[in-house]
């Protein structure tokens, strides 16, 4: 998978050289680009921003580097022989972000993601932008951030990580959280005493089917006292 | 407010000396420390994980270098003479991060955060880090990441920008997304006409009425599409 992503603040995103993404990019899964926004503007002040339309506090993005920007990234797409690529913008206006967008976006060749800063960028980016890429306007939750930047970082990990062969380990994706629709059981290792804590019995008892039954108790009962919304009857909580 | 990251990578946490967070700092509003968990492990290996109780796949992190992590940060928070420290645990298990999370948090003097890897962290080390820590295990949303270092890094992100003096001007903290409950209306700015694609008359009209009037529609009609479950009525979608 190819991704390209678009910033003002290029350094935000070296976190995409650590851990598993990075070691993704080194092993050739991922491609990734980080393209300074900045470069894409025509005066000699680099402007990137300008007044909103109808008033109201802080500023807009222009429109225009932003196209500059993603024609050329299109056309390097294109001339790779990729296919339709995905704009993602991260935006707190956008559908949330979820596991199964994620899944979605992870069967994408090429990935594009704009990071607006201020009040957003020019709305009228969108529509055009339409005609080149296939558009998604997604939140990462309801919190305010600062810009898109890290935002994009979040959902590179989390598409990332679900292109073949970046888990190592392919069980872990299927056990993992959210797979199941419930939050993850409470997890233990050695010493099985320490400090005064203990780990549970069951856990220690070799019997897999009671570790399997306790593990889902586990689950419910985590899943109804924090995230009551995530159980498909309203009636359990 | 002080923040303390434990990690077992500190480069990760790098996008924190950038951009907004990054000037506070500089200020002096924010304290911000990256500590790398493995200088608290005490044999050769600096191991941190360690096979889970009850057999699944994927390792467990140890509680123990944890523990020392969280005494000596909890110990220079006492020196300082901060109050109580909040035990920050980004998890896909932990209740959902929202707006009012952050709120909630921005009124910390002392603010820790560990960033699990891997299945995750010993459970037993958040029943033990009661006494000296106030625990919230907090979830970024509904999708898999690698680690809690991204989660670190929005929340961080989410929380310090409510610090007073972090965002210059107030102003924009209180139009901003989910103040109100409702996405975001769009923005243009110049040029009115760009590419083809025009500026929405009402906006070039200087009439604030019909401005208000026509923001407000955009915000419900966006809200009522992208997201009606954020509508307080279930009929509107």
């Amino acid at each position: 998978m190819r991704i390209d992503v678009v910033t003002i603040f290029p350094e935000y995103l070296s976190a995409l050289d650590v851990s598993l993404i990075g070691k993704a990019r080194r092993d050739g899964l991922l491609e990734i680009h980080v393209h300074d926004l900045r470069d894409h503007t025509v005066d000699r002040h680099r402007t990137v921003d300008d007044t909103p339309y109808g008033g109201g506090a802080g500023m807009v993005m222009k429109p225009e580097p932003w196209a500059l920007a993603l024609e050329s990234i299109a056309e390097a797409g294109r001339s790779a022989g990729l296919g339709r690529p995905v704009l993602l913008v991260p935006t707190p206006s956008g559908e949330l972000f979820r596991q199964s967008v994620a899944q979605e976006l992870s069967a994408a060749d090429h990935l594009v993601v704009a990071c607006g800063r201020y009040e957003g960028i020019d709305e009228r980016l969108f529509h055009w932008a339409r005609e080149l890429f296939e558009v998604r306007l997604v939140s990462l939750g309801d919190y305010v951030l600062n810009g898109g930047e890290v935002a994009a970082l979040a959902m590179i990990e989390a598409i990332g990580r679900l292109v073949p062969g970046v888990v190592g380990n392919p069980e872990s994706l299927v056990e993992e959280s959210h797979s199941d629709g419930l939050l993850e059981y409470p997890v233990y290792t050695k010493p099985s005493s320490w400090r005064g804590h203990e780990v549970p019995d069951v856990l220690l008892s070799g019997d897999h089917g009671r570790v399997a039954a306790w593990r889902r108790e586990q689950q419910l009962e985590r899943t109804r006292r924090r995230r009551p919304d995530l159980l498909p009857d309203p009636a359990a909580d």
